[in-house]
């Protein structure tokens, strides 16, 4: 099917609305009409774009994260996941808690909601994860039988949840860096 | 204020009740007046009992939970986690996630269910967890000033989180006796 080709700058405005909308209203009240007044489109275009509104919503949350993990490569283990974790500001990663909270419950109800989360944003991160891992046992930091490798996802997710949950606050910066140094890094051996 | 005592038989039905409940309708749903019928009590001693919907909700799940984590005492930090973890068989798990799972959206809508949950479920659990880390460094097994001591939480519950977002399967005992022995005693330098 030939798609019309959206503008880069025009892309990234409707995603920041659908966004915008998303942390207003929630998953459920977000309509694809409500999102064609918000951006003074049609809704044909958006569905002829994306497909449907899991799609959207998932590659509005994906295009959200500025440089992916592939990306990253800095020479060592500790400096690639200093610099993820620098990928977004402490502000940034307030918003994106409050979007996680609000998707968490959408996410069980909806299982196209989740499918479109799997595929587009937690595959990639954790393939990315996963090289950038792989690098570091091909560099001898970490010995490439290390159990806690499977676990890095279970690690760093963790910080995340448990940071709301037990503490009532939502991840900072500074709060992220000092669990690599003091529980991701040591799990591994480095 | 004086109250009668209900038997601990009575007590568990009652709590069995509420869990039943809460897994059909969700917390939402779930009223005082159709905790009332299906336990054949009268909504005044549920409320003289238990003195709101989020306290009578946090008590059932506490209730569920055989052993509370500071009976455990095996003389070795390894023994201890693999005990705490043994407390539920694989079964009870899966009901306990799905709870979390129902539960995760309630908490955020309703503070008054994040405080009681907080009190009388989060903190207990934690403060237990703290004598255990504290005997294992009372026994010289962890270092006093160990980074890791703090985040035992944060490790503990990324492994129920992803383990759901990751791997979309429900923690059983293998799993976390696993991940006890791969991630929380390396980390801790065990």
């Amino acid at each position: 099917m030939a798609r019309t080709r959206l503008t880069p700058e025009r892309e990234s405005e409707l995603y920041a609305a659908v966004l915008d909308l998303l942390r207003e209203v929630g998953y459920d009240a977000l309509t694809m009409d409500a999102v064609a007044a918000r951006t003074r489109s049609s809704k044909a275009t958006l569905y002829r774009q994306w497909g449907s509104k899991p799609e959207l919503v998932v590659k509005a949350l994906r295009h959200n994260k500025p440089v992916s993990l592939e990306e990253i490569d800095t020479g060592s283990l500790r400096g690639d996941f200093h610099a993820a974790l620098s990928r977004n500001d402490d502000c940034q990663m307030e918003k994106d808690s409050a979007l996680m909270r609000g998707l968490s419950h959408a996410v069980h109800e909806n299982p196209d909601l989740y499918e479109a989360l799997r595929d587009l944003l937690i595959e990639p991160e954790m393939t990315g994860l996963g090289l950038l891992l792989r690098r570091a046992v091909d560099r001898g930091e970490v010995r490439p039988d290390n159990p806690a490798l499977k676990y890095v996802p279970h690690m760093l997710i963790g910080a995340f949840a448990a940071r709301q949950l037990v503490e009532d606050r939502s991840v900072d910066q500074a709060f992220l860096l000092d669990y690599v140094d003091s529980v991701i890094l040591p799990a591994l051996g480095v």
